[in-house]
């Protein structure tokens, strides 16, 4: 997350990305099983104290004494309360901005066949695309957002799979017509308000950091 | 980077995503200017104190006294450093596992044309995909992997873009031929040998992300 300057309250980034790490964990498990912090720590290659530290900042999610001496937290009541500290138990609008091979990629992912994140549009700048069909969803040119966005239902977050050199101009179209939240793909840092949130999803960066690691293995 | 366990030496995974922003951040600046580390960290919303500190774990990459007094360090001397330290300054050849929608849009990705990442093979399970082409390249099936890495060029990295339930097997067949680095796209994490490094980029888990911070805005 590289801007969370106009926070209510002062999480870590770092403790958020962990609790989706603690939801695919729990995944495989049977909802009426019980998991100690040590066992998802072993599983998940970090400290028991971390995971009940970070657990402990949402206390109130999960209710008190939700952890059972001796059997753990039940996988089911650990679940729900990530799921609703992370807000994706209920559905969140989503439009995809950019329909190339990276959009149309996207919008064929099977996670978005779940009830939590729902495409509910996608567009395009390039006239020969505006019309189409791509995944059931017609193809929108950008230029109607702002009629979209008064007029369709709430959009909770774009993700922009422009190319590098539209990133900037997309991401400002977005924001000005309210757009709160980003998920950016383009290999760039983009500029928005103090009010906006932007993820980014660079894989060369990735690539790099991997290229990295690989030397150092014995 | 989820799995670090065997390496030489105690760099911080954090560190190294660390530098690969710095270079997302040089890539705007001519060769020839000087940025200080305050004004890289004004651009990057850090301090400067802790870019001195992650550029100081490499000094001998740069050379002693590589910033200059009154003007900072030389975007040129600083980029190259940093390509050095990540292993991006020579050809880092990749395999992408997986010719579906997702396999297809990082192979059509421009940032490939750059230098230090080449793609030298697809791969897909599914017979009526071998044989055919994707941006030049011959789709290869999954079952020849052994061969390709005996009499082709060494493979630095591979990219899985399968479905997440051929995500462990395909691993699995990797790690097993010899493949020593993957990029999981599968949300699930992958078990390796503890010789192997495993990224994992995990659209939905962003998405989780994103949707927390965008309640706390205000």
């Amino acid at each position: 997350m590289n801007q969370v300057n106009s926070m209510k309250e002062k999480i870590s980034p770092r403790v958020i990305e962990r609790l989706t790490k603690y939801l695919r964990c729990l995944e495989s498990m049977s909802p009426d099983d019980y998991i100690s912090s040590e066992e998802m720590a072993e599983k998940m290659g970090l400290t028991a104290a971390q995971i009940r530290k970070d657990l402990s900042n949402f206390i109130s999610e999960f209710g008190e004494g939700f952890g059972v001496r001796g059997k753990g937290y039940q996988v089911r009541i650990l679940y729900s309360g990530i799921e609703r500290i992370l807000g994706v138990h209920k559905t969140n609008n989503i439009i995809i901005v950019g329909a190339g091979r990276l959009g149309s990629a996207l919008l064929s992912e099977p996670e978005f066949t779940k009830e939590s994140f729902n495409v509910i549009g996608i567009f395009d700048s390039a006239e020969h695309k505006v019309g189409r069909e791509m995944s059931g969803l017609k193809i929108r040119n950008i230029t109607e957002l702002d009629y979209f966005l008064e007029t369709k239902d709430r959009v909770d977050i774009a993700i922009l799979t422009v190319p590098k050199v539209a990133a900037q101009e997309m991401a400002d179209k977005l924001t000005a017509a309210g757009v709160k939240s980003l998920l950016n793909f383009a290999p760039l840092k983009i500029k928005v308000p103090e009010n906006v949130v932007v993820a980014n999803i660079d894989l060369y960066a990735k690539l790099q950091e991997l290229n990295y690691w690989k030397e150092k293995m014995v």
